[in-house]
């Protein structure tokens, strides 16, 4: 876990204005560059993932073969390995780290890819949920240099109804005092354990918990599953104001805020030019299928391919091995078009 | 609003145990009881609603037209009108509520129906969400005296998923300092707001948001809705601890737990003798029609007619007029049958 790079931004401005000084990308990556650079594929991370939590997605044999591709996943702004308000000296530290959109994001993995290894097209880029997003940013905000996108449970704006689920989550962090504005010396603990209990009804389908398919995943009761699935991953590691910085910039995801667009979302889907294969889950809670349709009307060259099953949005996370294997022969064939 | 009856229970002993001395049942009438006592539908209150909130689904020309019908509506236990956290004397005032369950309210309400009116039998029982799992409870309990019903927008037995949403509602509610384990002062309203935020996602489907529909009820914006319709629903009278007295009978609803039953929710659904007509909403987030599906198999006379449409669980709460237009007709329907 602590074997990833670091890519000096230096001082990084925001589309809102702020400049981050000494802002840092952190990043991993997986394979070897060939000699013509063209076999790189960008991976970005999901809301509070970190690079390794992309590895499941990645292997030998697998449509990601690091024998085949140089694959990087760079960690998103906010998740406390790239600049963070976890990570920022003061003044830009905890409450008042600024805000960052998915373009900020994709601006800074463009650098890192630019300038570091000197890439000029990207054979695929791929991403779940915040990552689906990052990856229709990557196709708005570089159409001459993404051959081909993957994007999974996620989407190119995000719903007004995706935006309540988060205010949800949100308001569970802030609601305990010992979060204090975000000034906090300590984790809030009782505010993300909210948070997780509330992330729990979406992130699996309504048929997923009448199935008892947490039993799958080792936890003996519902309870169990709350405490040690939801409740652990909220805890483990996560840093509120983090948190609070990357479901700023998911509220807020949209390709049509990219500068030229004027906020048109259609507009800037239908400049995209790479191919699309675009792959929502049967049952994913916000982010359903039907946005995605929408999406993909827009997009000149873009397939929907619906992730079947009850796993919902953690169709994306790994943790089911019939879905792992539905988006890899998804890949694999995307990147042999 | 303060036009209604309490009906005394004196000491009432409910099934987890606990008595609760002088206990009162609140209920508002409309139309006239027949001279052979046979004109009676009841129709239960929902999560925290009163019986002012059932009123959209009365009147003349309706399908429960109180110049025909002698239609009672209990409140529910914990709603702040029948006894109550927030209305109880000490010592089983506020944090010390006892738990009470579906099973519970309905021998309340059989109750107050036979002692107080002297019916045996009545033409119909219908509610939605919590009404709707009272109104399956009356059917299980008393087979005999159970005619008809129509619970719409809810279940016979609360589903893990449901249960899991629910824990986000309280995790909300609870996660704030100022609620002191229920020995609040004052009502812990940043818990209270955070609650409402959490609850906004679930009420309405993501169609009904993705097509801005709160705009049809008034409201200016997304944060408009979230503030005028949802905080200021939760903080219209709602007491912290009625909504998690009555939360905890939601979670804990199902008609196998009636005593005979020994857990059997199948055997309990094959015992209604009443004619169902079950109304789940298409896109009901936490009542979701498959639920529905599966109890319509086990009931012996049972229609499924799901309820079309974008509004999700809220199809069921009168505001929406095509969705009072589908289920008046049902009801219509099934009184005529």
């Amino acid at each position: 876990m602590n074997d990833y790079q670091i890519f000096e931004l230096g001082d990084f401005t925001l589309q809102h204005g702020a400049t981050l000084r000494g802002a840092k990308l952190a990043y991993q990556t997986y394979g070897t560059l060939a000699a013509d650079r063209g076999n790189a594929v960008v991976y970005p991370t999901w809301y509070s993932g970190r690079h390794w939590d992309n590895e499941w997605l990645i292997g030998p044999g697998m449509a990601l073969d690091p024998e085949r591709y140089f694959i990087i996943v760079p960690n998103m702004l906010g998740n406390g390995l790239s600049s963070s308000p976890s990570n920022t000296p003061p003044p830009y530290d905890r409450a008042r780290f600024p805000r960052v959109t998915v373009y900020d994001n994709v601006a800074a993995q463009h650098r890192l890819v630019t300038e570091r290894f000197g890439i000029e097209r990207l054979r695929l880029v791929t991403g779940w949920s915040m990552g689906a997003g990052q990856t229709y940013q990557w196709a708005v905000s570089h159409p001459d240099m993404v051959e081909r996108i993957a994007p999974f449970c996620g989407s190119s704006r995000t719903s007004p109804h995706n935006k309540v689920f988060l205010e949800g989550v949100k308001a569970a962090i802030t609601a305990d005092a010992a979060f204090a504005g975000g000034w906090y010396r300590e984790q809030p603990t009782t505010g993300l354990r909210a948070a997780a209990r509330v992330y729990a009804g979406w992130g699996f389908s309504q048929a997923f918990y009448w199935d008892h398919l947490y039993r799958s995943l080792g936890y003996s009761s519902l309870e169990d599953f709350l405490v040690g699935f939801w409740e652990g991953f909220f805890l483990d590691g996560r840093d509120a104001n983090n948190l609070l910085t990357m479901l700023w910039t998911w509220q807020n995801a949209d390709v049509g805020l990219t500068p030229g667009f004027d906020g048109d979302t259609v507009a800037a889907l239908r400049s995209i030019r790479a191919r699309a294969l675009v792959m929502p889950a049967e049952k994913d809670l916000y982010f359903p299928p039907e946005d995605e349709e929408w999406a993909v009307r827009h997009i000149p060259d873009a397939e929907l391919r619906v992730i079947p099953g009850v796993w919902g949005h953690f169709a994306g996370h790994g943790s089911n091995p019939d879905d792992t294997r539905f988006i890899d022969a998804a890949l694999r064939e995307l990147l042999a078009a």
